[in-house]
C-alpha cells in the first residue's frame, strides 16, 4: 500500500475553501446577540451563546458530522477519518463574546474549522485522521472566572465540579446556565486521549500584521501572563474634614500604583504590556475618603524571567507605597500563566502552508491568551492569526477584510490536510 | 412692662439640659437600621427612615408639639412662644446616614433638639419666639442626588418637583420614596417666612476638636467645595496586544490626574482637601483597556480664591493629561459651592454660652457642608460641633464620648434660651 499523501499533494495544493460562504456564516453569527455599536454582545451561556451553538450543531450535522456535547458544554463535531484508530486532527476557538465584543474574536477560528469541514465535504477529500471541530466553553471570562475554561477542563486543568461551581455577578452559577441553555453533556470534559495536533485560527487582535502588510501571521509562542489584585486599605472617612497629612486614602495607594504599573511595563517594552482594567472603590461615594480600594493588574511579557521580574517590582512597589501613605496592602496572584512554545512541527506546517499559497507572513508572538494555550500542554498545538483593523479587539469596533479570513482559513485548511493526511480516491 | 430676658437670666443661666436622656435616645435611634460594624445604616426615605422619622414625631408629640411635614418630607415640630407673631428659633439636622455611616453624624443635631424641647418642657421656661426643631431630609446625598435637599428645597434652591424628580441606583423616584413611607406631606418645602434663627449642633467629623483637647467647637465659616467629573476617553483593546506605546487607555489618565489632584490639594494646605471617591471604569473588565474612565473629585477649601486657582489647576491639569495620553477629556463641575460665613451675633452667641457654662471651646472652620448653609442664605445661622474621635465619619467606627454630646446640648440649649428669649414665669 503505497504512502497517500505523496500521489494525493498534486491535487491537494489547489484546494481552496469559499471565502464568501465563511464571510457570509461570520455576519450570520455577528447578529446572534448584536452589540448596539456594531459588535456582538454574546455573553458565555447566555440565550444568544445558545442560539449560535444551535446554529453551529445545525450546520456541522447538515456535513453528516458526529456531535458530542461534554460536561462542561464544549461542542465538537467529528468528521470521520479513514482509520477509526486514529485520533482526530482538532480545530477550533470560542463563540462567547466579551460584553462590548466584536464580530470575530473566536468566532472566524470557529466558523474557519466549520469552512474547512465544508470544503472537505465539497471537495471530497477523505483524510487518515477524523477532522474534528470544536467551541470551547466561555474563553473570555467575563461573565465566568477563569476564562478558557472549556479548553483548560479538556486538558485536564480544572475538574468538571470547579468549573461548574463559578458563579456570575448575578449568582448565577455556571453549572445553573450550562443547564439552562441545555450544553450540559453527559462526557466527562476531560480527554480520553490527546488530539493528533491543534489548530486554532484567530484574529490577532493587535496591530502589527496590519501595519506591516501582512495576510497570515504564523504564531511562535503566546505570551505568559500574571493576574495581580492589589488591595490598599486606609480609614473612610468625610471628604471634607480630614486635614491631607492626616489622611490614610486607599485611592491615593491605588493611583499611586497604577503609575508604577504602568512604568514597570515600559521598562520592560517592547513585548511587555500591563493594563489596569477595573478598580473596586469602598465604599464608592464621591464624598467619602476611600477606605478599600482593589486594583486590577494585568501584566505580560513572552519572557518568563522578564514576568517573573515585574512581579518582584509589582510587590516592591505595593509595600512601598502602603508605607509611605500609611495604609494597609494586600498582594494576590491569581493566575500566573508561563510563556507557551507552540510545537515546532506545526508551526513549520503553517509556515509552509502560507508560503505555498503565496500569503505574506510573518512570525508574530501572541499578546493574548488563547485556547490553544491549554491544548499545548497535552497535544502538537499551533495557531494562525489573521490580522484585524488597526489591532482594535474586545471592542464593538473591531473588524477584518473579508480577504483575510479567506487567508487564514486556507492555511488552517492545508495545514489540516498535511496533518490529517489526504487519502487519494 | 419690665423687659423679660434680664429678669430670667439669672436662674436661666444654672440650666442644663439632661445628657443621660440624650445619650439613651442616641442609642434608641442607632439601633434603627444598625450597620454591621456598629454604625448606621439608614439611607434617606428608606424603611429605617420611616421608622426613624416616626419615633422622632412621636416624641414630639409626647411634648406636645405641633408637628408639620412638608412635600420633600422635612419634618417640624413646634413649641409655641409666649408672642404668636414672631418667627421661631429653628434647631436640628438630619436623621439619614450614608451607606456606611456613624450614629451621630446629623443625629446628634436633631436629638440635641429635641432634647432642648424636652428640657424646656421639663424646666416649664417659656420662650417669646416659638422653638422648632427640623429634621431635614435628604443631607447626605448618598442615595439621591443631590445631598442637602431638604433645606436647599426650604431655603428657594430647588422646587419641590425637581427635589422628587431625581432617582437612586434602582430608578426609584425620590417622590416616589417619599410616598412610600408616608412622608409627602401637604405644605410647600419652600418657607412663606424665614425663622429668626437657626442653630445646628453637629459633630466635627474631623479630628481638630479632640487633638486639642476642646470641648465645643465655636463654626464660624463653612468651607467652599467644588465637584468635578473628569471623564477621559481612549479606545478598549485587547491588555494583551497593543504595546504600551501605541495605547490610548482611559485608565492612564485617570491614575496620572489623581496624582495631580491630590498634589493640588497639598499645594493649598493646609486649609485644602481633596478626595477622589469613586471612579467609573467602562467595560471595567481587567484584561480590556478601559475605553472610558471617570473620576469623581470633590475639593474644599475655606478660601473662595484658593477654591477657584485649584479649578483652573485642575482644568489646566487635565487638559494637558489628555495631550500628553492622545485621550479625550471633558470637565463637568456639577456643583460649585462658595464658602460660607455664619452670622457673626449668632457666633457669638454660641461661643459665650460655651464660656458662661465653662467649657474649653475653639473657633473652627466646618470641613463639610451641612444644612445650615443653606440656612444661612436666607436666615441667622450658627453652628455648634463636638468633637468625635479620631476624626472618624461617614464610617461606621464613628463615635463620640458621651460628655462632649453634653456639652454640645448644653451649649445649643443656652443659645436657643437667649435667642427665644426666656419669659419670666
Amino acid at each position: 500500500m503505497p504512502e497517500p499523501r505523496a500521489d494525493a499533494a498534486k491535487t491537494v495544493s489547489n484546494l481552496r475553501v469559499n471565502g464568501t460562504r465563511l464571510w457570509s456564516s461570520l455576519m450570520v453569527v455577528a447578529g446572534i446577540g448584536p452589540g448596539p455599536k456594531g459588535g456582538s454582545h454574546r455573553l458565555t451561556l447566555s440565550e444568544d451563546d445558545k442560539v449560535a451553538r444551535d446554529l453551529l450543531v445545525s450546520w456541522c450535522e447538515d456535513l453528516g458530522c458526529a456531535i458530542r456535547i461534554d460536561s462542561v458544554g464544549n461542542v465538537f463535531a467529528r468528521r470521520a477519518g479513514t482509520d477509526g484508530t486514529l485520533p482526530p486532527v482538532l480545530i477550533g476557538s470560542h463563540l462567547d463574546t466579551q460584553p462590548h465584543g466584536g464580530r470575530f474574536d473566536g468566532v472566524l477560528g470557529v466558523l474557519g474549522a466549520l469552512e474547512v469541514l465544508r470544503s472537505l465535504n465539497e471537495q471530497d477529500i477523505r483524510t487518515r485522521h477524523p477532522v474534528e471541530l470544536v467551541n470551547w466553553t466561555n474563553e473570555e471570562g467575563s461573565r465566568f472566572a477563569p476564562g478558557l475554561v472549556g479548553s483548560g477542563a479538556y486538558a485536564g486543568l480544572y475538574d468538571d465540579d470547579t468549573a461548574c461551581a463559578s458563579r456570575d455577578a448575578d449568582g448565577i452559577s455556571f453549572g445553573d446556565a450550562l443547564k439552562a441553555i441545555g450544553y450540559r453533556g453527559p462526557t466527562p470534559a476531560k480527554h480520553d486521549a490527546p488530539p493528533h495536533a491543534y489548530f486554532e485560527l484567530h484574529i490577532e487582535q493587535g496591530p502589527l500584521l496590519e501595519d506591516q502588510e501582512v495576510d497570515v501571521g504564523v504564531v511562535t509562542q503566546v505570551q505568559g501572563l500574571r493576574w495581580f489584585d492589589v488591595t490598599f486599605t486606609g480609614m473612610e472617612g468625610h471628604a471634607g474634614t480630614i486635614p491631607m497629612n492626616q489622611r490614610r486614602d486607599a485611592m491615593m495607594g491605588a493611583a499611586r500604583l497604577m503609575e508604577r504599573v504602568y512604568d514597570i511595563a515600559v521598562a520592560h517594552a517592547p513585548g511587555a504590556v500591563a493594563t489596569v482594567g477595573a478598580l473596586t472603590v469602598q465604599p464608592g461615594s464621591r464624598n467619602v475618603i476611600p477606605g478599600s480600594v482593589n486594583v486590577a493588574i494585568d501584566m505580560r511579557s513572552p519572557s518568563a524571567d522578564a514576568l517573573a521580574e515585574m512581579e518582584v517590582k509589582l510587590q516592591t512597589g505595593a509595600t512601598l507605597i502602603a508605607a509611605e501613605l500609611n495604609l494597609g496592602v494586600e498582594v494576590r496572584v491569581p493566575i500566573r500563566v508561563a510563556p507557551v512554545a507552540f510545537d515546532v512541527k506545526l508551526v513549520n506546517t503553517v509556515r509552509r502552508a502560507a508560503g505555498q499559497l503565496g500569503y505574506r507572513h510573518r512570525n508574530i508572538v501572541s499578546g493574548a491568551l488563547h485556547d490553544a494555550c491549554h491544548m499545548a500542554a497535552i497535544a502538537p498545538a499551533a495557531m494562525i492569526f489573521s490580522p484585524c483593523v488597526k489591532g482594535i479587539s474586545h471592542n464593538e469596533a473591531e473588524d477584518m477584510r473579508p480577504e483575510w479570513a479567506t487567508a487564514g482559513a486556507n492555511v488552517l485548511y492545508h495545514a489540516v490536510l498535511e496533518t490529517a493526511g489526504v487519502v487519494a480516491s
